[in-house]
Formats: structure tokens, sequence, C-alpha cells
């Protein structure tokens, strides 16, 4: 997430600048054979023109909306996320009671921490590349990326989670397939045992379950938004729609800056570079906001959303030594 | 789902190629007629044109709106469904208990596999053929198919379902109307049985009854998603509108190219194939995406999510032979 | 619902004739005065007219938007019911207990009889006419409604109603005001009745009572549907404002066509019967998606779902002679 | 909210007749001194007023789309309370027991009547004036208002509220700052009278209570509807960007007109006050259904509403002398 | 909020005016050098302009409709809060009791004033400057602040905080890292407490449990949208084409105003100056309503709004010294 006020131009346009050399090229081989060769034939009337850019322009604008509408939905699943956290945290402490304090507390402390090694788990698996993301495949995501970094691709999984979870169930989960659902399971195990000790009254227990439900509703939503990428279908005709446009722009243009002047016909140039551009940058801006998982700079932070919760969790426990809040790294906030 | 990053050009045109070919046979006639004999009487003035080619848009835009909130609703639900039979596993393995631990194991084995029963027959249900669809019935669709295949089209219900339910179950159940909703009836009937045996504490068999209510709506929801078609009244008018825009097409561009010189008439043909090519493929794309159980290339892959499901139920009895996750064929996950 | 691919051309054009001949009167008187009798004045420049079209389009884009929403909000809602009404017939199975079988066979069946007629009473209720519905009023409505029937039309709500009642409470039911909120009433009571006499326990008894919420629920979501029209003001000037449109088109497109000759005046006839069609179509489209259970051929399919529901009740109490589905009639079902 | 088929063109013609009389003197004077006096200069280009016209066009569209899911939220939030209310009359008569049944009826009677007493206190707070909304600041509002009547406006709630509540209640209630609030208060506080006297068990009050959470939803949600007006900077700017743009319209038509010929240019002043209107009343609209509480004649009709949940609530009680259901005046219905 | 009907039109123009003489600089350059230095060779096609203008367009708009949703929904999540602690204060009256009255009524005071601390603690977390907000960086916004006041920003969180909650708790809670959660996790304790004193029921003690978990949504919403800002990504685009776009115009304006004559070309500085101000403005509503917690005059009133809650729970105590409602200041609610 960019937590400052705007890119700014400069960002903007570097990250954009392949692009810009692309348009640059088509804009003057079309120019270039018009004025020094006279094939005037090459300018197009504008009606065609306009009528493909308007379904890009269409097409465009639906995808932003959908891949706008993800990333909040991302977001929102992630705050559902932080606020049964917060929920699991009185609960553990207020349901879960024994006479002696220190073994109550003790049990409190298991099951926060293992909730949050619940948490690491799962931001680790959200963080893993997929062959639609962006990130590690195209060159202006790869260079950007030497602006912030990713912490889930710095660190191991098992480093992390070690100091929330005992040795031997550690090695129990990295058995597992999907580790955040089986670290659910144990906990939902261990709620059964202390339901059997008398730990937790029978009502609660049931809460405490219904509790564990939602963090697999929390996990299951973030799952879905990775695993299911903006239909195909849609991303690729708006890429085709687009670069059909880009690619007709400076043959109408010529006709159009020819009605001024004849030298005119060089403002072709730039131009249709500009045109191009707001149009491309359009479709960019959607594909950058699709995977809000993929360890883009446009990611909802979750590593630092992780991180508010382990502190608000760890403060209700009266710890001293609470971790620091994850800071923006040039405005990217993970 | 597609599964990569974009369907290829060639896979676009290959799929679009019958209507390319009606598209250039729209074009040449007038052109030819207009070239040829002279029937320049056939150039129409742009404006009609251009207003019946907004409504157009505006109903093809429409129906990319509709039918992507119907892919996505579809997978939302089934996501719903994992996040519930998550649920449905550690209720299963923590609220039915018996002293014996192998009785206890048996019975969770039983709900566990009867669950993944339900999944079967249900994916099985949803990917079954309706007259509104388009993988049966269209030419361009079963070429397609060629390329991946549909788990559902190619086993049956009974080979898939057998190692989940016990024999008499299965007599009984193929007997039934509606063997999905039969099957959660099963569910619910063994957990009154295990109720009055003692097994599953009240509070803790209202809730697991209360689960067994949640697989009901993601089943009717996935039912009503298959079952009421994007409205054909839009639909119908969706065609009929592109279809008259595309057919006026190359009556208009003759009178534009005619204003560059009598030569460039001839750029009508390539130039209204592209551009009506544009309008009938953001009408395609809709219809492809319209009915998201259908078995086409754009379907929510119900058939891997259910594999998804039955590896993750079946980790937590911490079985060892778990079946491999569904890989996608030419990128198509089902 | 239209449960075939399209409605035909043929159809559509038939549903739409008397626009169309009003069309065509509309754009053949000007173009004979303009041509026979040269008043040439009548030809209007094109600006203000595609200012009006823009608004027109405008609004009635808005308003199939709000139409489809309407339906598909109500076919959500009846999805709900399909979905209570399944774990309706599993709650009565397992929660009622008796030690002796026939005496809890007999009350299961009675409270599934009575769900039934519930969903009687109820479609009864939401296909009654309202002043706003087109069903009874408009001309080409009435003409269609002969390629099917409305199945809560041509039957009596007693006689349906009966084999599910017992004789005196369906006579203290039909001296009620709004039937299907008192058979559920009834339900109530029963089930009070029940739990007084030991066959509900407690929990399983407030859970059976909050199912019932969920049908009060469902009830009147349909019935807030049914008495709330899309807003009459927004379709008054959706109307007024495509009338104003339709009417000013000939006269703009004179000009059109004189610029390319005397004799395409002429084509100002069927260009703008065209461009008009198409745009009252868009129009009418919306009407007739408006009211989703006034027993158009767009209706949500109440009777087929309820009959569905009760093939799904009754197969669950393992009666044999199920009823049939309801099959479409011309492709309409209802 | 209208009730019957379309408001006729008279009635929205005398409606806008103040705005209709503003927009045909913006357009007479620049046409007079344009053909009179020959100052052709006011004549302007097209291109920026298309401009400002998509702007405002584009802002008005958001405003109707915005304004109509308020009302359509109102209606949405009025018809859970009914539902709600309905589902209230079961659990009060089936969950309220007593061996002595003229008590257990007296009872039933008194929290259902409390209920009715509450929706009185809740529509009369819903009905007041507030600063931003139109019924009692505008001319053709007010005017309009002398076709029907807001019953709210004609009675006194304490008239209204008087034979639903105990008289020392009243009084008690009357002196509080948020009557409906307290009033549900009340019947809590009733609710833990009856749970204590043993007339409710334990899992029945407790749902109940959760009935009543219910209603302060509903009647949170209504008055967040009521208290938090459409934003007044987008009201603000649809209405400068509206009256900027008919304001430039006339300068635009002069030239338009000019090209057929200089009689023509007359036909300005018709021209420019229909385009005109068409914007000013897609603005109007939106302006009158902003706020479904005001007394407009598109308001939630929730005194009807009301009377409905009144009307099916004493039929539970089996009561004789129903109220008669509110009927529409001149098609409005309250 | 703005409490008034429209914002007046110097006050708009006064807000905008730093843009609106960059505009004008922006007009008179092109002009003059056009004019004076007759460079006519910066007349531009309208094309290009018309393009990038709806690409702004498109963008504008769509800020609009998700800034306007993330209002909508600031408001719908305050709403929330009212009707929760609607519901928080019939529960502590009614689900903890004693049978001695005072010691009831001293500890449903304490819960109830706990919640009015959690209240205060949200606000003031919510008031806090983040980078991505105007108020305290943006000079339009710090001067328009002087016209009203905001009390977070006036008063000390300890200050406003200390009649709600008893000293030793104050100090604790101030030493917290995030305040408001752990004022609930302090309500859980005491529930706990009053719990295993007797004074609750099990089942009323787990229904307010849940009541607290509510609470978490609710601020975890609010945090959610006070963190999330709209993203920087479409915010930069958005900004570099409307400003790419405004830029542009009056090149384009030259050529339209020379068509009509020479001197007529001095017009483009007032209508380019025009145009633009509408595009901007449009941009700037849309900014100014991003952050619904900024302190901005369109911000959602949660000083209000929390003072309601006060009063209505206070006024439930039956206590006598209520506040005032918070008032508008020049039209402003906080």
């Amino acid at each position: 997430m960019h937590s400052g006020r705007f890119y700014t131009l400069p960002e903007f346009v570097l990250w954009t600048r392949r692009v810009i050399y692309a348009l640059t090229a088509l804009a003057i081989v079309p120019t270039v054979l018009y004025q020094y060769f006279h094939w005037h034939w090459l300018a197009m009337p504008w009606v065609p023109i306009a009528l493909v850019g308007t379904a890009a322009a269409f097409i465009a604008g639906f995808k932003n909306n959908a891949t706008y509408a993800r990333a909040w939905e991302a977001r929102q699943i992630y705050g559902g996320i932080v606020n049964a956290s917060r929920a699991w945290g009185i609960m553990v402490k207020d349901h879960v009671r024994h006479a002696d304090a220190a073994a109550a507390t003790a049990v409190h402390r298991e099951l926060i921490y293992r909730h949050i090694g619940w948490l690491t788990a799962l931001r680790f698996q959200l963080r893993e590349a997929r062959e639609w993301e962006h990130m590690k495949t195209e060159a202006n995501y790869r260079e950007y990326r030497q602006r912030y970094s990713v912490p889930e691709w710095e660190t191991k999984l098992e480093d992390e989670m070690a100091p929330y979870l005992p040795v031997e169930e550690m090695n129990y989960i990295m058995g597992k397939k999907n580790r955040a659902t089986q670290i659910i399971a144990t906990q939902s195990r261990r709620l059964r045992e202390l339901h059997e000790a008398g730990m937790i009254e029978t009502l609660c227990y049931v809460e405490m379950e219904a509790q564990l439900r939602e963090f697999y509703d929390g996990q299951g939503k973030c799952e879905r938004i990775k695993g299911f990428p903006y239909p195909r279908q849609f991303a690729s005709i708006n890429r085709y729609f687009i670069r059909m446009f880009v690619f007709m722009v400076p043959f109408g243009m010529l006709k159009e800056f020819e009605k001024l002047s004849h030298e005119a016909v060089w403002l072709t140039i730039p131009f249709s570079v500009l045109v191009s551009w707001v149009f491309t940058s359009l479709e960019q801006i959607g594909s950058s906001t699709e995977n809000p998982f993929e360890g883009s700079p446009n990611d909802v932070p979750i590593t630092a959303i992780s991180r508010t919760i382990e502190i608000d969790l760890r403060d209700m426990l009266d710890e001293k030594d609470l971790p620091a809040p994850i800071q923006p790294v040039n405005k990217i906030l993970m």
C-alpha cells in the first residue's frame, strides 16, 4: 500500500517507461513515412478509431472497477481478521478460566501465540507467487521492487513461526498441506481438551469454536481472492483492445494535424504518445491492482496488519516487550 | 478457469474465427458493390450508426458487468463451501466424542467421507447441461473443449461417489431426485442418532445441524446461478443490437474512406471487420462468462476446489495417502 | 423465465409491433412533408437531438440496471426460501422426536405439509395484480400471455391449498388478512405445543422458531419487491425522454440524408424507425423486467421453484408418488 | 410512493413549471439580442458546452444512482421492520406462557400494543422536517402537497400513541429525548420482569432480547438515512454544473440553427428550453428522491407499512375490529 | 457533514480560488501568444484533447463513486455503533441483576460510562492526522477550517475520558497502544467478574460478550477506512490525467473560437477557465470526500453521533442532567 499522498510523476513515468518507448516508436514510424516518404494513404479517418477507443475505454474502466473492488474486498477481509482476532483475545482471557492464575495465564498465552502463528502461516501462503501475477515476471515490477522489500520473501516461515508454536507442533504443522488450516484445527483440539478439563463452560466452548470458524472464513476468503484471478478472458480482450487502439491512434492523428498545416503533422508524435499513454496507463493501473497479495506496492499491507494484531493481543496479555509497528519503506507499507 | 496470464491472440482469433468469416463477408459485399458496381447510394451517414453503436455498447457493457458478477458470486459461494467444509472438519473431530478412540475415529471418518460424497454429487449436478448454455450447442465451444476435459463428463457419479458412501446408502441416494439434498438429510439423521447415543452434546448437536443448513445454503445458491440464466430478454436484445450494428458498420465506413480517396474505400473491408470484431468479441466474452458451471474454460473450477477440500479434510484425519491437487490442462483448471 | 437460448427476432418484433407502427408513422409524416411539400425547415440540427438521446440512453440504462437488480434480488430471495425449506425438512425430521415412530411421522408430515401450504398461499399472494404492473393492462403483454399460462390465475387458492392443511385450519386461515403470515403463526403455535409436550428439546425449539422467522423474512422480502415498484418518478421521466427523443429523430435525420442526395432522404424512414426502435426496445425490456412477480414471461419462476421444494421435502419423507417438476410452455417457465 | 402507472405529463410539467419559465427567459434573451440587435458574437462554439454537459450528465447520473439507492435501502430497512415485527408477534404469543390463559393473553396484548406504539413514535420521528429537505421550503413541493396529506403532520403523536400504551408509561416516554428508543427499553424491562416471573424461559428470553436489538437496528438505520443527507458537496456541484450548462445551451444553439437559415435561429428558443428541461428534470428527479422520509410523494410509505404491521399483529391476536389498510390519495400512498 | 441545503457558490469559488488563478494563467498565456505574437501553431486539433478528457472524466467519475461509497460506508459503520450501543444499554440494565437495587444501578452506570469512554477514545483515534489526508497539508482546507472547529483537536483525550472511567483504569488505559481496544477488553474482564459473582446468567453473559465483539467490529471497520486510503495509484493517475487535460484545453479552444472570428479568440480565456474548473472541481470534490474521519467539513459527524449515543444511554439510566446535542457551526456538523 502506498501510504503517502501521490506517486510522483517521475516514479510513474519510470514505471511505464518501457511502454513509452514502444508508443514513441509506434508514433514515429507512420509520421516519418508520411512526411518523408509521402505515404499519404496512411492517414486514417478518425471514426473507426474512436469506436475502438470507446470499447477499449469501456473495458478498461470495467477492469478498474473490478480490480478496485478486489483490493477493497481483500482489505475488508483482512480487517475482519483484525476484529475477530481481538475478539479471540478477550474470549481466551475471559472464557478460559482456572482457579490457579498461573495455569490460566499459561493457557491464555498458548492460545494467543498459536493464533499469531496462524497469522504468520497465512501471510506466507498469501504471498506465494502465482502464474498470473506480475511481481516476478514483469520487468517494471521487478525493478520497482528494489525500492521496498516483501518480508515474506526475505525470511523463512519456520523462523517466523518458531516463537509462537511448541517445537513438536511446528513439526506436525510443517508436514501438512495447508498449514494455516491445520493450525486452526489444532486450536480446536486444544479447546476440546480444555472443555473436557472443565476450563471452559460448554456455552463458551461453542462460542470459541464459532470464532475458529470465523477464522476459517477469513482465511478462505483471502485464498479465494488469491486463487481466482481477475478473469483472464476479460484481461485478455482488455489488452488486445488497448493495443489495437494505440496502434491506430497515430494513423488517425496524421489527418487531424494535416488539417492545421503540413509542419504540424510532426506534432502527431508527441500527441499520439500522450493520448496512447493515457490509455495504456489506465490499463496498467488496473493490472497493478488486480492481485492484492502479490507483493506489489499496491498490496493490502498484510504484514503490517498482522503485526498490529500481534501488538494488540500481546498488549492484552500485559506483555511489556511489544514489537514495533511495521513502517513503510519509501512510502510503501507491506 | 484460465490459470495463466492471457489467452493468446491466436487462441482468441481461432475461437472467434467463424464470426470473423461472417464479418468479412458482410464487409466485402457492400464495398464491392460500391467500387465495381458504383452503387454509391450504399454509403450511409454515420450518425444513425453511432447511435445504434452506443446502445449496443451500453447493453454489452451491462452484460459484461452482470456476467462478471455472476461468475464472481459463484466463486464466492464455492469459497463459502470451502470454509464451511473446513469448519465441518473441526466440528466433527471435536464435537463428536467417544470414550473409545477407535469408535470415535470411525464416526469422524464416516461423517467426513459422506461430506466428500455430497461435494461429489453437487459438482455432478452443477455440470449437467442446460438449454441456454453454450458448451454443447455452439461450434466454437465444442471445438475449444478438445483442449481440456470436464471430469464430470468423463466419469460416472456412482463410481466417483462409491469410495465415500456405504453401499446401501449409495443405493438409497441414487434413487432420490436431488441427491445432494438427500445426502445432507442423511448427515442430519446420523447426527440425530449420535446425539441420541450421547456422542454429541445438545449444544454441539444444534451447532452441527446449523452447519448442515449452511451447506444447503451453499448448494441452493449454486443451483440458483445454475438454474436462472442471465435473463434471456437482455441477452436477446444484446444480440440483435450488436448484429444490427455490425451489419451497418461497412455502409457507414464507405463514406468515411471515400473522403480520403476513391482507392481508400477498399480499406473499408479490414477496418469494418476490425471494428465489428471488437464489438462482437465484447458480446462473446460476456456470453462465455454467463454460466459459471457449464464446463467452459471460464468455469469456476469446482472440481479442483472440491479436491482441495477433500485434501484438507483427510489431512485433518491424518490420512497419509492424500490425493494430488487437480492440475490445469493447457492452462485450463476445472 | 425464458428457459431457452433467445427470444426469436419474430417474437421480439411481434411483441413490439404496435410501437413499430407508431414509429413508422412518426417517420413518414415529416419525410413526406419534406419531399413532397418542400417544408425544408423541418430538418433539424443533430446537436440537440444527440443531447436528449444521451440523457434518454442514460436513464434507460439506469432503469435496466435497476430492474435487473430487482429480478435478481427476487430470485435470490426465492432461492433463500428453497434453502430454508430444505433446512426446515431436516429440522422437522430430526428435532421433533417421539418414542412412537408412527406418531413422530404423523407430526413430521403435518409440519412439512403445512409448509407447502404456506408456499402455496405465498405464490398466490405474489401473483395478484397491482396497478403499476403490465400483464393485465397492456395489449402486447395480454397478447403474449396466450403462449403460456400463469397457474395462480387458473386455479383457486382453496383448491391448491386443501391437500396440505386440515379442513378447520383452512377455514381459519381463509378468514385472515394475510394468509401466509398466519400459516407461519400456526406453525409456531404447533411448535409450542410440541415443545410443551416434550417432543422438541428447548434448544431445538428455539432453532425451529428462528427458522420460522427466516420464512417471515423471505416472505416479507418478496412482498417488498411486489409492493414497491420501480419508482414511478424515474419510470415517468424515462418514458417522456424516450418519447421526446424518438419524436425528434426523423427531423434530425432528414438533414443527414440530404447531405448524401435528395433521393436518399427517403432512407430517413427506415433508418429512423430502426434507431428509434432500438431506444424504445431498450426501455420496454426494462419495463418488462420491472416486476418479477406479475405473471410475465420474465417472471421469477415461483410456481416451478415451489414445486421443486415440494418434491425435495416429500422425498425426504420417503413418499413415493412425488409430483412432476413444472415444465416450461413455449420455453416459458412459471 | 406513487402507486399508479406514471406521473402524467401535465403533473410533471406543472411540477417543473417555475423552471420552465426561467429556462424560457434564458433562451429568449440571447435569441432576441442575436436576431434583432445582431449581437452575432453571442453564438458560441459547441465544444465547451458539450464538455460541461458531459460533466453535468455524469454528476446527475451519479446522483440518481445514489438517491435511488437511498430510497431502496430505506424501503429494505422498513421491510426488515415488517419481518421482524411479525416474528415478534409469534415470539410473544408462543414464548410468553402462563398457566392462566387470560393472564397470558393480557401480556401478549400488552407487548404487541407497545410494539405498535414504538412504530408510531418511529414514524413521527422520521417525518420531522430537516433543513436539507424540500417539502417545507420549496414552492413546487409545497404546492404538490395539497394533492395528498402526510398523516404525521395532521395528527399529534400523543393521540396516535395513546391507544397502545398505558397512561403512566405514555407520560414517562413523552419526557424522554428519543421516544422510540425508550419504548424498546421499556419492552426490555418488561421482558426481564416476565423472565424473573418465570413466564419466559431463559433461552426464549435471550431470543426476544435479540429481537429488540433488531428493532434498534431497524430504527437506527432509518435514523441514519434521515439524518445523513445525500452529501451536500455533491448536491452543490450538481446544481452548479447543471445551471452553468443550461445557461450556455442557448448560446451554443444559435450557431447550430444559423447553419440552417437565419429564420431557423428562432427555433433556438423551443429547442434550448426542451434540451435544458431534460437536464434540469434529471436533476430534480434525483433531488425529489433524496430523502425517503420527508413527506414527499416519493417517500417510502411508512404510514401504510406501519398499518399493515398493525393489522397482521392484531390479526394474530384474533382481534375482530382490525383497522383498514391505508389507501393512496391521488395515487400517492404515504 | 454539511447540514444545510447547499454550499453557496461564493464558498465554493473561495475554496477553489487557488485553482482558478492557476487555470486563468494557463489560459492567458497561449491566448496572448496566439493573438499578439501570432504563434498560430499553438492551436491544436480537438480530437486528442477530447480523448484525454474522456479518460479524465471516467477516472474522476470512478473516484467520486468510490469516495462516496467510502463516506457512506463510514456512516453505516458509525450507525451500526449507535444501534449496538443502544442494545448495550438494555442488555446492561436487564441482564445484569442484583437483589440490591443500588448495587445493580452502580454496576449499570459503570458499564455504560465505560462504554462512553470507549466512544471517546475511538473518536480521538479516528481524528488523528494521516499523511494522505488533506486537512493539515492543503491551504484551502486549512483556510476553510477556521469556519468551524474539530472538537478532538481542541481538547485532550484524558480530560474528555476522565468523567467516564475510574482513575486507576484511566492510567492503565493511557499506557496501552490501542486504547479503545483495551477499554473493550476491560469491559470483558468486568463481565467475567460479574458472571463469576452470579450477577449475569451464563446465557446472558455470552450474549453480552458477543455484543463486545460487535463493538470490536465497528471499531475495526472504522480503523480500516481510516487506515486504508483511496488507493494512491488511482488518485495519482486521476490527478495527472486531469492536469494534462486542463493544460491542453486552451490550446484546443483557440481553434474553435478562431472559427467564429479573430476577436472571439479572446473568449478562449473565460471558457477554458470555466470548462477546466468543472473538471478540476469534479476531482477536488472527490478528494474532499475521500477520508471521512480527517476533520474536514465533509466528515461523518462522529462527535455529534457519539453525543447522541451518550444522551440515549444516560436517558436510559434516567439521569436528569443530560448534555445537549452537538450543534452545527456555520452549517458544519462534526
